[in-house]
């Protein structure tokens, strides 16, 4: 049986071997970082290495890093109670807590008016839309941007940010809270008074060792051009899609976008009818964002953008990483290609 | 060099093997839970096979099991905007959320005046007092008695639970509100809607997988008979320091107690000083909860228990675990008893 491909790195990436030695090495930490004991200290220890890796992979020197149980809990904790702004093409972690009506152009680009009261993601996790951060935005969502984009957090201008360490490699279940150092955060989460108050209850400290290792070679790898490759690979993915059928729209091409990404909207085919065909022949992409259990709907993110609910609902996301190869790539938009061919001749619109 | 003695399983219960090898295991699987794909739906029955081992565990088929990053967060979730009455004995983590002014006896028991709007532990972290649980009690903290104690929350009357897997041997950063089917539950972290809207973010396989497997583990333990033998030796203990040294007080002693704790009070000689006494000696124990990071201070619960600051300040806890010894009991004892008489040389308070 050939082995299946995995092209869905925007809703998780699968574990870096860093990572993995990181958290195995944990599972021997046996104490509480809350003790005081050599026990306790060695794991208060572990943490603030992974505090500092995830810091300097971040461009985060001297801010703070609130270490949170993903950005989902980031963004409630970022953004809950503060009547922030967003536009609808945030993910739906940060809208539940904003007033999402912040206008989007065609090309995915958001217009804040009052970057201090709004929150602006770095990255669209389905289409890969890059945003041009303005100054002084109060919150930033750099869940997709944190190790596939050059980013500084200390340069971006923005007050608080988001990232999770599922999205480049490290564990699910694990992210954090970045702040201006000294930035007030009211806690949502009480009792022992753990990250400097701003968040209690014991540290997942397996979870912490492998982001910090995940960061640090994600930042490597940035470096190194891994997602220039990526990014060739993907660009061919979308020259040989198109030289074999023109009506599917790369959307946000004409925009910045994350390097593994693509957007592929073809009219008249569901986005979940391809992810069942792909997925049935070893391939997994996704139809929208991955983060909504069991909700099937169109993409409020190309809804936004100005796409009509028919069409919003006929994209899928493929989106690669570091280890996706040309022949996958070619695989794929072959398989994909037949399949389309297929739906074309049992729907009668060929 | 003698190897270092862990005694301090209350704060937190080194890993299991089980739990390790679940939690590696985990590591290769890719999916995010939320994608419908092969990849996704592997993850997504991980998952569900942790659930359901947790909720056998507990006693609680049938009772919906919401994963958390930990107890703490589960209480935030149970407790917090709801007023409930408890005792100053609670966790930090419960009592953040609650009106704290519950009565509670020399032996530590809390008088509970109306269930259904109190929240109540099971078993006490710094002291192992267990309570008599009410009928129909709205939260009742598990997270010291789950795994230690036979305990079944479909026969315990309570309509929340909140547990916590690190202290039953899984891993730090997973835990779980337990409710009744059906209960209402208002979401803290808003976005992709897991854990049936009630909890989102992409959940913590690694951490989830760990915990099913620890929890099955503690289950089958308990079950054999472990806590017996840990009891037993935790009676040694104080036996032994009790025949050589009549000042000390066993807080909590005519109460029913966790099978492995023992609060040791002794008069004069500060809990704080005595934990790293101990400490350089080799052993790990703790003075109060260790959940409180960087605080010293009079433990609450003792002064609710009616003892004053100066002797509430001078209590250490010994928790013991699956794997202790009768040999580590006894140097534990032999070594510091030889400290207190260091102590009262130096204080003149022979």
């Amino acid at each position: 049986m050939r082995q299946r491909v995995y092209m869905d790195h925007n809703a998780t990436a699968p574990l870096r071997d860093e990572a993995r030695a990181a958290m195995i090495a944990a599972m021997d930490v046996v104490g509480n970082p809350s003790s005081v004991h050599a026990e306790g200290r060695a794991a208060k220890a572990l943490i603030e290495r992974a505090r500092a890796q995830v810091a300097a992979a971040l461009g985060a020197d001297g801010a703070d890093v609130i270490f949170t149980s993903g950005a989902t809990e980031a963004a409630a904790l970022a953004c809950a109670g503060r009547g922030f702004a967003s536009a609808p093409v945030e993910h739906e972690a940060v809208a539940a807590w904003c007033d999402g009506a912040l206008d989007v152009s065609p090309a995915g680009a958001v217009a804040v008016a009052d970057p201090a009261r709004s929150a602006l993601q770095l990255a669209n996790s389905e289409t890969g839309v890059v945003q041009d951060l303005p100054g002084d935005i109060a919150v930033c969502d750099m869940t997709q941007g944190f190790g596939k984009l050059p980013v500084a957090f200390n340069w971006s201008g923005a007050r608080m940010a988001l990232i999770s360490a599922h999205k480049l490699g490290g564990p699910k279940g694990i992210g954090a809270l970045v702040v201006r150092r000294g930035t007030d955060i009211a806690a949502q989460i009480k009792g022992g008074g753990q990250e400097m108050g701003r968040r209690s209850g014991t540290e997942n400290i397996i979870g912490v060792a492998g982001f910090g290792a995940a960061a640090e070679a994600a930042a490597r790898d940035l470096e190194a051009g891994t997602w220039d490759r990526v990014e060739k690979l993907r660009n061919i993915l979308e020259k040989t899609i198109a030289a074999a059928e023109n009506k599917t729209i790369f959307v946000g091409k004409e925009s910045r976008r994350l390097p593994n990404t693509c957007c592929m909207l073809t009219p008249g085919w569901k986005g979940e009818t391809q992810v069942m065909a792909m997925d049935l022949a070893g391939y997994a992409v996704s139809a929208g964002s991955a983060c909504s259990s069991g909700k099937v709907r169109a993409s409020a993110v190309l809804r936004a953008m100005g796409f009509g609910e028919a069409d919003a609902a006929s994209a899928i996301r493929v989106s690669l990483g570091p280890q996706t190869t040309e022949d996958e790539i070619m695989r794929f938009a072959e398989t994909w290609l037949a399949h389309l061919d297929r739906h074309r001749a049992r729907s009668g619109a060929a």
